[in-house]
């Protein structure tokens, strides 16, 4: 006697966590440097010296009771100060503490938000292809039907008209994840403004608002430039997930915050339901060390040098070999185009030449694969031959 | 447009939590030495040395990409396997790494659980009184009726025929919380061999397993050489829930893990509805550096010296002046009888003396407060006079 789901969710696992067990595994087997795994979001830049740093200080400076005690359930209020002033000297917005609720990551930032926002009456959640796949089970958790926008432009913007088509009485939310993970694509201005002009055109005619939740772990990790345009800056009804696991490099450390916007209609309201939300699902407080290590540290700026050589490396190499890939423009994903379209059997093969890489299916996108670049150098270095060989083993096995 | 329920549960707030932020707010305003708060479990203790050296060394001398790196969902494997090592050690228990599920604390604990093991068929938890409220939060969220035990033995122990009375084929699981929060409580081994014999027997009639999940944060608080039972050696199907928030005086820190019991009949399917229902609720993995920290602390015994003369002084004060207190066996709290009955114009009155004590009707026992003794000593003492004047104040007015 045990729950289904739950067992279901737990003994598939994500595809990335199974291959991520496997690599482990295999390398435990044939060494190390016969693994070529580009399966998980593990950033491979370590954190900021001054990460290390701020861990010590507080440990050796600060009353250990205070410092490992219990925070209020929405985390310290001098952090949750610290965060929103950060957030308005960049984008010139107006957050308080009160707007913000430190989470474990960002993981628990969406089924907190999502917990908050979905009704037993308004229960449609959409995410826009590719699409990272927990947010399948962190929707259904929070007891929504989730909805796919599938990929209808070459460059992965969105496409508002289908998105208009694709609105209910009954749509919650849409979560927008830019820049995107599985692709790197970063949404553009243009496609953020008409995507909110769809969405509060829709919300008015049907009387309730629709919420973006935008999940942005990876706003800090762009190259060339760019800068993510802030959804809070273009759509009232809006909820920032965020977590400091890729700029700081802590993945495993669990934390992150839900800023929700202060000009949102009800938006005094939608934070007291996150606080509510967080509650039920058992999360007390977020990590105490960890919200004043961040609080500390929110003004440090990601190693990109690492990154940006890998992405030219992986890039440059694979499409010299003749793959095709969507230019990433931030995140440290790749997403590649399986020639002849069969994304399992690809991703199955490549196991054979030790190469890990996650077929796009579960991302809402057929006939890609997702390839997490933040590995050593060298791992790319020495894999490009083993992506040639398999390139030529899988073409000729296509044409078969 | 916002989900009421978890609005709901976000604007009450527990009480606990209420009055917590309430005796922050009356010490910015009246100073430290005029509030006397007794609200929260809060170790008062500081963590051991050796845990803060932990977090240092940890630090200093491990590749800072694998120490703030994700570890497998379940935890890291090392840690898990010293867990199930000292657990067995212990208890004389035969757990593996593979019946281990690291946490974000007890709370986590308990709503992955919940998730586990309350179908959408078999859908009835219990609880007995007197019982941490957050428990009902849980429950609900995890999709089940709540059902409480009340009361019925003078010494809090459990009542195995009124239990008995209880059970229907949607028993899903009974939460045993011992030592016991807010009673102080230890239930004895007649009483845990009492409860596993009528679930046992129920649960054959049924023809499935119903779960003993066992609340376990204060095991080691433990005071006159008292051993709490352990529950996996009196009960096959039973899930431990552990917390190193209290042991290490960490519960900001959010660490502890599931322990599913391996001579469970569904062992195996357990864990991994564990592992999915941890996956729908958000949680990763447990913050990685605070896995290997207690992964190293976890032969540590707490600093148990403290609590305890704290516990004589309070218990011996309140009972001179006339207040009636459930002898405590362990935990840090005093569970009081309130004069007269009123808990809540109790709680109220005692707020105009500075004095914060949490009514007991949330735990599901009327006419009781619970005062948390993991408070400065001084404290303590500073407040018997004010508990003093609270009683004949009190007293006075239900005589009229």
């Amino acid at each position: 006697m045990y729950n289904k789901k739950a067992y279901g969710l737990g003994s598939v696992r994500s595809v990335i966590r199974e291959l991520f067990e496997y690599g482990k595994q295999r390398a435990a087997e044939y060494g190390a440097d016969k693994v070529f795994d580009f399966s998980l979001g593990n950033p491979s830049v370590p954190p900021p010296a001054a990460v290390e740093e701020a861990i010590i200080d507080f440990v050796k400076s600060t009353e250990p009771v205070a410092l490992h005690g219990y925070t209020s359930a929405q985390g310290d209020q001098g952090v949750r100060k610290a965060v929103a002033e950060y957030i308005n000297e960049r984008f010139g917005t107006t957050f308080t503490a009160d707007c913000i609720y430190m989470t474990c990551g960002a993981a628990a930032a969406l089924t907190i938000a999502l917990g908050a926002v979905v009704t037993p009456e308004i229960d449609e959640v959409i995410a826009v292809a590719p699409y990272f796949p927990e947010y399948k089970v962190f929707a259904e958790a929070a007891g929504a039907a989730f909805k796919v926008l599938p990929i209808s432009k070459k460059d992965f913007q969105i496409d508002s008209e289908a998105l208009k088509k694709m609105l209910t009485p009954k749509t919650a939310a849409i979560i927008l994840n830019s820049p995107n993970n599985p692709s790197g694509v970063v949404y553009n201005d243009e496609c953020l403004k008409e995507v909110s002009r769809v969405l509060g055109s829709y919300a008015k005619e049907i009387g309730h608002p629709i919420y973006i939740i935008a999940d942005e772990p990876y706003r800090e990790l762009v190259y060339g430039g760019i800068v993510p345009g802030y959804i809070p800056n273009f759509y009232k009804d809006s909820i920032v997930c965020y977590s400091y696991s890729k700029l700081l490099s802590l993945p495993g450390e669990r934390i992150g915050y839900i800023a929700v916007n202060p000009e949102a209609a009800d938006a005094k309201e939608i934070y007291l339901a996150v606080m509510g939300a967080g509650r039920a699902l058992g999360y007390v407080c977020a990590p105490s060390l960890m919200q004043y290590v961040v609080g500390r540290c929110l003004r440090l700026k990601p190693d990109l040098e690492a990154y940006e050589k890998n992405r030219e490396l992986i890039y440059g190499g694979l499409s010299k070999i003749g793959y095709e890939c969507v230019p990433p423009d931030g995140a440290f994903y790749l997403f590649v185009k399986v020639p002849g379209g069969d994304a399992e059997a690809f991703s199955e093969k490549a196991k054979e030449y030790g190469v890990l890489v996650v077929p796009g299916d579960g991302f809402g996108a057929e006939g890609y694969v997702r390839l997490s670049y933040c590995v050593a150098y060298e791992t790319i270095k020495n894999a490009l031959p083993h992506f040639e060989s398999l390139y030529e083993d899988f073409t000729r096995k296509c044409a078969h």
